[in-house]
């Protein structure tokens, strides 16, 4: 027996091993596209998204009629395989691919018709019993249901990137709390400034991703809006009425996510606005970051020659020549990605412009951009909350040291002296080398002891109230 | 009489002409910065917002006993006269500077000393009776003062740029509606796909355009939660208890704009994601838009050698050396200016990620960025509405003769003889030059011609219906 | 026997499978970095560029009389496996990685060292007789290793790229060629403008693309540039006198790339210039080949309702619903590639930027935009010649037949008759769809017959001469 | 007598001032395009540049007989003028414009031709005798015409910043000098890691921005190849014989400017593969501007609780609220115009990648982004180098200190006792807070006081000797 099969398209014929589910298109596409070397298969919950998207599109022409209960019931065998994560070796389009998605649709398709193929006592290939276009692919078009599976897709990883986040907020509190009373110098411009606590610094940290938690879970909810029965170009043409309704009611109950069918088909047919949403948030989410971790990196910066303010977890030996050194090689590594999605989101940009008349055909480096940003800082927010946030401690005496030997807690006298006695007091400090208790106090006699004791209790460095003479 | 006066800082002293409202701190940010040549002038909404801000603060100061109601008046005096929209001339500081926006707010600062002393009978300079530091920006500093008035100036940009959008949506609905007759050609990839209407096109371009205005709304959302009392670096530090709120109930009463406290005053201090999400969002418009006038200037190619499908209204001579041609040229202009606005959202990118510790010292550039960004696109958007949408025209009889000699139209025949029957068709009229219909109808005699005529009427090519044999 | 070693750092021990020839510092640098999944191992000649450099380094050590004999020329014998491409998966951390490449260098020293040991008669493991930091990265940091076996990897990686990039230029030239009497429209802003040959279009192609080869290889002398010597911060320190200069000699001859000394050592060791040149330089061939792309598909519109000067070889079918259609998708592909290049682009110019005092601690990340910007251009460019180029016929009769119907062909009136009265023309052919043909010899006579056929020959039009009256 | 006279184009007719010597076609572009507000008379070296090339147009044309004698000789008269920068407010386009520079080209054109025809002693708007197209542009298009004005001027003002930056240089390098022997501690990853001097580290400024200045040098030299006689697409259509070579021989004779023709005009008049090259190297120089001023900012951090290395010279008050506060203004305003070029390079590389077939429309916005990047960053170097590098002091004392109570130094005990030994001593050192030479030499005795001694001289400390046991 023959361990090859015949398939053809209208390009002509192809040999195919005969133990592959996919076809000839999906050959021809593998053939076609080799940029990245990265497959389909690498992104698994696109392939179950496809198995929603066929399975909803069979139960409904099943139900309106146009497809025969055999045919549509092999098609949601096959799709049902999909979604517990089987055949995913079958999906061999290279990531970034020309075509609009044409060939990952048709692989998908494709792999269907021949799961469902077997399914029905029929041979791979033999699709005069289970068609990848006429039956898998009715009432669709690549233009429909490529589109709708990548958003499926991209709600299922916004979810984990979202849960990430959030745990990732949490740690960052629990570390303000524990830091609640560890007195430090505030600093703007990278100049000594007014007190704070650290607490106050790592509170700042998780309110700032709370934010974003928000912002994400608003562009999650852009990316719902499905066009199932636009076909090729939002016209509907080829799709029987009320196709598209039953479709996206049908996907929503498989897939257990809030999908909607949007409200003119012509636009959602070509539309990235959503993508571009997503990715701009990401491109926030990736701006924060890296400006945390710039900011973990810059207080653990010594350990004698740097502020010195914390101490983050030890990794790995940083350096293969300078011995004890340690580095901040988590928040390094996060920062990297953060360059890498807001790469990505250029990436998006670009794709997004190119656009042209009733199609993006740029969707697959769209697709690719989306699913390693979201991959990539998903695991970059876990591994800063594991592997460094988690276990940053303080260095509390030595930053309430600094605190009270500086010069920017003149800023307290203001009310009390003035905006321009207080400057000439840190000018003389500045100068001098002098503090500026013992200028204010001792020297110029500007407030008593006791006045100043009351302004530089920590209670109110850290909660100031407002005091005059 | 002297036509100067002194005043010093704790730097010196500097001469100032006698006429100018502004200060010596003004006087040397005019001398260290000189990058663009363009002053804050150039931006009079935010001056206005200077005048909210420091009106708000003086009220709040007032109420709270901290501020004498004589040294309050003069200040609410002299920023109504900013409200107003005078002495914008004094605001000579360069749209970007160094020191996060300090120069900025004791521009405002000193003016309103200025026009304040004058108002009680003092001489300019006099500030012991007016200061631009210890009463006009009592309970304030840059890091608050300088974000919420930025704040408050893009909230107003955004409106009119939510406006113009509106307006150029409703001009292509009115085009869509017009055109809702005429049958083209649909394209994806650039190939010839399947028929539609040329009102379904201008229709979604209204769509797109309507999704953005709700986008850019809620960005506008974002950018009302103002720090005011945040002092510093949030601590509230020399301000009085209460003093916040109170501010900011005066500030979103007196302009009338809905802006509330900010949750965490150190987070507000230094976060920029409002402006990140703003940029992102008017990065998304430009590039609908730029697709849009993409589309424009390739459905208009021509007038002989090109798509021809729709005529933009001539608006200049389209060349110095070719007679008689015409260019798109109010497309090209919308095209560049969304580049512009791309590009400008990468500069807040990077401005924003720069972020570091207690402050974002880059907020100046974020505020060039975006306030060129708000002013550019809008125009870009009335240009396009009134000088290009508003008068084309279609070729209606040239794009309905373009449909029915397509092979695009054999898609119709699926349903009824299967997608490698059409595709043979398909291939048949390629390589032959013959039209669908004569290989279809009179050759292959697969359809007769009264189910060509049901499936190929305008109203089933607008309004495809699902036909079968 | 145990199938587990155990093996130490500063930070404590770890057990590793005994068969592996990574080390306890590889082994934490997986546990610490998962962001991408791609690993090391992905880029097999940046191991061999770690070949070239750790070689370099022994035998200028063992020629200083710094390590000894036996242990030098172990190294080098592991060092000729690399270079030979052995031992690839033992490179096992992923691309992005904190620690300014301390794993990845690590990674190399660590097997180098096992693969010595073992020649040696000891055991992995057994690092008295051959340390991974002792004796395999003896006189050197990562700050020097790492960076310059990154440069030789890039500059194998950039020969194969300018490769690919002349194919592709010499395709278009033949092309060029046997387009040459071609005649066709001209368009500038998508308007007819005057006629040109298919053939000036392709040699177009290939002259601008000609031109990047020029400035690839010039960003390639650039990437030449080495600081071997340089240690931790470019002080040298640790390293004998004469090293460096001796190294790199050894290291050019043993890699056979020119390789040279950098001049200033501290700056070389923190410097990106050369991969920000780079980065850039890929960036304009992406945004040439992205044109060049778009122009293809522009041109092979249709088939009937584009501009359908050109055929492009079919390669797949072109949609799952629309028969007969056949897209693109090479070009597209292109397009994408050079999307995700300009994206890249992006990310080097963050991480170059992040750069702090004595290191960029983001080379990794600049590493992987490079490398995959690299390798995914370089086939993109091949995919364009191989599957696109090649097969792209001219559709010749239809081409002049649209030129002779044009009414840009007014322009060449213009010396003639005037700018003016060529305007007034084109005018009324617009208007009327009359010709310029008639118009300008039959109803208004402001030439003879015998002129115009002068102007209009085809070797007139496609050379034009300056005729007048 | 009037004060309006009237003109007309092909699209009828318009009335202008009297005393405005721009025509009907300039008028058009002043309504047409309303976007930045900013005209071309912002930029006088691109007016001069048209001076330039309309001027060597006219000889040429004289010289092949084509334009006669007086003609030419008044348009040389009016060219003069704009050379000598005269009528610059004349240039009332706005710097965004659609039409690919027909606007500036025709407002060229028309001023030129109504100050020629008052030399000749007729009216403005006499066109019959001095015409705009007729003459002024003849043997021209906008096509070659604007991109060789653009060059022109872009090559005069890279030359400004090529000076800026070599004077940059020059200052950074007597800082070098000057801090030759302040002894520091060098940092990686911001982690303390082996001495240097902060005359290396100055020094290193001045050679990286060095080699910038010879990147500049490169990229100027690109932008030399014109394609005068291109006229509409790069045919040379309605040019006479031998024109482009005259032409460009006149150019660069008047000029002084070393313009050369390009050798394939098809592919010249659409390329802006120069300009994305200039464009790239402006953000390779803006990236390292920034670093450098990250730098300059992080050493100068405190006052006393930062880095304290350096103290910028103060320029302004920091803060107004904060008495005292000096901040880095002058970094920080470089680094905002580094954020502005770099988003300045996308807007370029998105116009760019839009050019389609024989022209790329979106130069004016590619012209808007090149000049405003190359004058703010030239003004950003001059800014750079006087307000702050000529008055920046080192705290020696205060740095030398840093580096013996450090750990880092520890890295120079290495070749003696090797690199684990060396670990633990970091690693107690860290743990007790004792210092390294404690340790090594008083504790454990591994090391003598004398070679303590010969080590860590500060003569060693700056040029270490490789130094074993």
């Amino acid at each position: 027996m023959s361990t090859f099969r015949t398939e053809h398209d209208f390009l002509g014929e192809k040999q195919l091993p005969n133990d592959c589910y996919y076809g000839v298109q999906t050959l021809r596409a593998k053939e076609n596209f080799d940029i990245t070397g990265i497959p389909i298969s690498n992104e698994p919950l696109f392939i179950k998204a496809f198995g929603y998207v066929k399975k909803a599109a069979a139960l409904a022409n099943k139900e309106l009629g146009v497809l025969d209960a055999k045919k549509a019931d092999a098609i949601v065998f096959a799709c049902d395989k999909l979604i517990k994560g089987e055949f995913v070796d079958q999906f061999i389009s290279d990531m970034i691919q020309g075509g609009a998605g044409t060939s990952t649709n048709m692989n998908a398709n494709e792999v269907i018709a021949n799961v469902g193929l077997e399914h029905l006592g029929y041979k791979k290939g033999d699709y005069d019993h289970l068609h990848p276009n006429n039956h898998v692919n009715l009432s669709q078009s690549t233009n429909d249901a490529y589109p709708t599976a990548f958003r499926i897709a991209l709600y299922l990883k916004i979810d984990e990137f979202a849960d990430a986040l959030e745990q990732l907020q949490k740690a960052f509190y629990k570390k303000g709390k524990e830091f609640s009373n560890v007195l430090k110098m505030g600093r703007t411009q990278l100049q000594d400034a007014v007190p704070m606590t650290l607490g106050q610094e790592f509170n700042a940290f998780a309110t700032t991703l709370g934010e974003d938690v928000l912002r994400i879970r608003e562009a999650e909810k852009l990316i719902t809006e499905v066009n199932m029965g636009a076909t090729a170009i939002g016209t509907g043409v080829n799709a029987p009425a009320g196709y598209a309704e039953l479709c996206v009611k049908h996907l929503a109950k498989i897939s257990k996510i809030p999908v909607v069918l949007a409200a003119d088909l012509i636009e959602a047919t070509y539309d990235t606005g959503a993508f571009v949403q997503l990715s701009g948030t990401l491109k926030r989410s990736a701006i924060k970051l890296s400006k945390i971790c710039n900011d973990l990196r810059l207080l653990s910066s010594g350990p004698r020659c740097g502020l010195g303010e914390i101490n983050l977890p030890p990794m790995q030996p940083g350096s293969s020549i300078m011995p004890g050194k340690v580095n901040p090689v988590i928040p390094e590594v996060v920062n990297q990605t953060c360059f890498y999605v807001i790469g990505a989101d250029l990436t998006v940009t670009m794709a997004a412009e190119a656009g042209q008349l009733q199609l993006n055909v740029m969707e697959p480096v769209i697709g690719f951009a989306l699913f390693t940003s979201l991959e990539y800082i998903t695991k970059a927010c876990n591994t800063l909350r594991e592997k460094c946030v988690a276990g940053i401690t303080a260095n509390a005496a030595y930053t309430k040291q600094q605190v009270m030997q500086s010069i920017g807690i003149v800023t307290q006298l203001n009310p009390i002296i003035g905006y321009e006695e207080s400057a000439a007091i840190a000018k003389e400090a500045l100068k001098t080398g002098k503090s500026v208790h013992d200028i204010a106090v001792k020297e110029k006699k500007l407030i008593t002891q006791a006045k100043w004791d009351e302004i530089y209790s920590i209670e109110n460095l850290i909660h100031p109230k407002f005091i005059t003479q």
